[in-house]
């Protein structure tokens, strides 16, 4: 049950862009601008940073859904998105992404767990400027839209069903409002 | 030193803004509309709920930053800001003020940290829905913008003349970009 009165139709953060408009303008574009701007790492990749960021906050609909967007987007699919789930380490990606997925992890504890050696270890597979401050940045917002979320305690579809259609959706149409 | 090359003249996320201002575009419409916008919460008081987070969270840039605007927007100025700091339980501020600190947090910590009985005291106190939307959501966003800052390693001013200047130039301009 939300803490404030939301649309009951409406699951997670979709009641929320509902109930406040005014916010929900920015968050979408930034959503927009991070997960399917111009970027060289790829949509899937992207998606897959932001399902396991939820995934380590708990967050049941954001993991949810972006898990079922990765599936969609990602090379592989559904099955490489459950193994990265499981675990980084054994994970069927390239390294740069595992790297980067190590940073991202590091990110949603803190910021000032982000070390010297991380950045390098991504860099030495190839990850550029521009991506390490994506994925520290993609992250980060993982962190607050994953807060937003389950602090207002909205409601996430039981059935997985669901998930798969929201990941349809947001596969297809993207955040931009 | 940043982890990605950033103007050395720039403290902070405002050397992330010039980075990649296509991403600074949604992300100072937030802090704008959240902080700034219309709302029954005064500027002070969003501005001492996003001091409490970042020092919560240990970001040195933002605490300072945000401290210097709630000094200068903030009922009591200076020494209220800094009694709040040393504990919410005796803060010279308002008992409806200090359950939303409370949820934020709260929200700090995990989304799910908010309970029912932290939201029935800050309604029992005269919080209304959105005022309760909106300090889940500043603190939400908190947790992105102190990891975005320290995730990358951004440089802190270490004078504190240097955070009285950003907070008076945040205090007349916002934070639209």
């Amino acid at each position: 049950m939300p803490h404030i009165p939301l649309d009951p139709q409406l699951p997670g953060i979709s009641a929320l862009f509902a109930y406040r408009p005014e916010t929900a303008a920015p968050l979408g574009q930034l959503g927009e601008v991070l997960l399917r701007g111009p970027s060289t790492l790829t949509v899937g990749e992207r998606e897959l940073i932001a399902t396991m960021v939820s995934q380590g906050n708990e967050c049941r609909f954001c993991t949810g859904s972006h898990a079922a967007v990765a599936a969609l987007t990602l090379d592989g699919g559904r099955p490489v998105v459950d193994a990265t789930r499981d675990g980084i380490d054994n994970a069927p990606v390239s390294a740069k992404l595992k790297a980067l997925l190590r940073i991202a992890l590091a990110v949603r504890e803190s910021g000032r767990a982000v070390t010297e050696e991380l950045v390098a270890a991504a860099r030495a597979e190839g990850a550029t400027d521009t991506e390490l401050h994506d994925t520290v940045l993609i992250a980060a917002a993982f962190c607050m839209f994953n807060r937003y979320v389950d602090g207002l305690a909205t409601v996430a579809p039981d059935d997985d069903a669901v998930f798969d259609l929201i990941g349809k959706r947001l596969a297809e149409n993207g955040y931009a409002r």
